[in-house]
């Protein structure tokens, strides 16, 4: 099974309580598709970088099975760069500096042998992007999902009105899914969701977890407690692409099964966080996620039955 | 079995953006006993108040049969009182009047029918009373469990520190937990303060759940994700009474029990936010109990075989 991911590729400048970097990997389709790589499923990405992005880089992309022939190279210019600051709490941060860049007037084009793809993921970009790609498709992808951020709201309410009539689940953080629906109650914002568009609905909480709704369940996933958070940088991505990176290799669309996704890209993302960028993602061992899975396994699991 | 529960018994006047209550019931104790009185044991409280709290308040603790023997009402003085104001957020709030009265003096004593209690829960009280009422005693009972908050840390850390060597367990808040350890990571603080004294750590949450911790293990419960959250007033020691009257009544301190009274107390907990204060938890039914419970396992509940 195929999976694209439209996104972006490009650096950040990250500082945390626990250090600096100044200019590291970063960007929307970089951690979904490394996290995505570990399922076994073709992962093809659509980007754009400049000609300063080194060529290493996607090699790395490459070694881990990722194609990269969607990933447009602007000669003369330079990649996206974000920048950012992390409160002691890891839970907010501050923008210090965002060059859109290459991003400015990113037209993302669908090479031919991708237009087939079986699963979609649609990175936090315009809305009207996101419209694109998916109208570029030759058929519809058994699953498409979305990000996107109040930015978008802010400024493009109809356009990501419209593209959320035209995929099946959005992915977004709490605070999202407040401003979208002017809804404090996760419930009650999750339903004016499902109402906009998409048959399923996770928000990412960050350290407290995700929840997974559709219009007649719930499930909770925790966040796994770690000793230390480094980088929370590309966790919601790293999230998003475990998840689709199960989906893709399942091809399962059940409840059931999306509740599996989700403890993935919880477990995906636990790795994550632990150094700065998405340096963890590039060399795990099978045996390090399945411990991790089981990890979550012990953590939620409960017998209600009293054994004395 | 018997559960003795030591704390404040009070008047409330809280604020939420739900709206506004003068003068309600309220109290440690109040909340703490009530959530229990649904496992069928002996619930015994001890508490102080003035002779302004209502003779009727008394008798409907007596009608879900708790054992206010213990309760002193102290002519001529008023109860203590204490008026709060939550944020939109709910998790955050303004403590707008403290007024200790007959708290002031309190001194715990301990009924001599009391004194054999096979439970025990100290309640957020000094802890040089803490350790009077733990001296009072005539046996150890099962199982100690205390809750604190940072005012002591701030005013009596080193009288804390030496009732958490007399306790079996200790149920704080988050942010308390930091305070007490100067960690920011949940898992590091939780090492430390089971290196305190107390064989089990309940970290709560608020509306991001729980978490039970022993030297070996980590459980994580969710809070039910609800459509509203009238009054969070009272959801910590309601999830404490939960906890300890399903550990009373189950007389089981493995970890995976702990595990099933951490369920419970979120479950109670659910509950009392969705009312002013205490009303929701003075006529709940067995059903209603048990239904909320099996929410919890739906909430959480993932099966990570595929069958397809």
């Amino acid at each position: 099974m195929s999976l694209l991911v439209v996104g972006t590729v490009a650096f950040d400048a990250i500082e945390t309580p626990f250090g600096k970097v100044d200019k590291i990997i970063g960007g929307s389709a970089t951690y979904v598709g490394l996290s995505a790589s570990y399922y076994g499923q073709e992962i093809r990405v659509v980007s754009v970088v400049g000609d300063d992005f080194p060529q290493e880089t996607i090699k790395d992309f490459n070694a881990r099975g990722i194609d990269t022939a969607g990933v447009q190279v602007m000669k003369g210019e330079k990649s996206f760069f974000w920048s950012g600051k992390y409160h002691h709490d890891m839970n907010s941060r501050d923008t210090l500096v965002t060059d859109l860049n290459v991003l400015a007037d990113f037209d993302p084009k669908i090479p031919e042998e991708y237009r087939n793809s079986d699963f979609l993921m649609l990175g936090n970009i315009d809305p009207e992007l996101q419209i694109k790609v998916i109208d570029q498709m030759e058929r519809r992808p058994h699953l498409i999902a979305m990000d996107t951020m109040n930015f978008w709201m802010d400024i493009n309410l109809p356009g990501l009105h419209k593209v959320m009539t035209m995929v099946d689940i959005l992915i977004v953080n709490d605070e999202e899914a407040r401003q979208l629906t002017g809804e404090y109650s996760l419930v009650k914002a999750a339903r004016k969701i499902l109402d906009m568009g998409p048959r399923f609905l996770i928000i990412k909480k960050g350290e407290h977890g995700a929840l997974l709704f559709d219009r007649d369940h719930i499930f909770f996933a925790p966040a796994l407690p770690l000793e230390e958070v480094f980088d929370p940088t590309g966790a919601g991505d790293t999230f998003a692409g475990g998840f689709m990176g199960y989906i893709t290799k399942t091809r399962n669309l059940s409840f059931d099964n999306m509740k599996r996704g989700v403890i993935h890209g919880s477990a995906m993302a636990s790795f994550c966080v632990s150094k700065f960028g998405p340096e963890r993602l590039l060399d795990l061992k099978d045996m390090e996620i399945e411990d991790r899975i089981n990890d979550f396994v012990d953590l939620v699991h409960f017998d209600l039955d009293l054994a004395e």
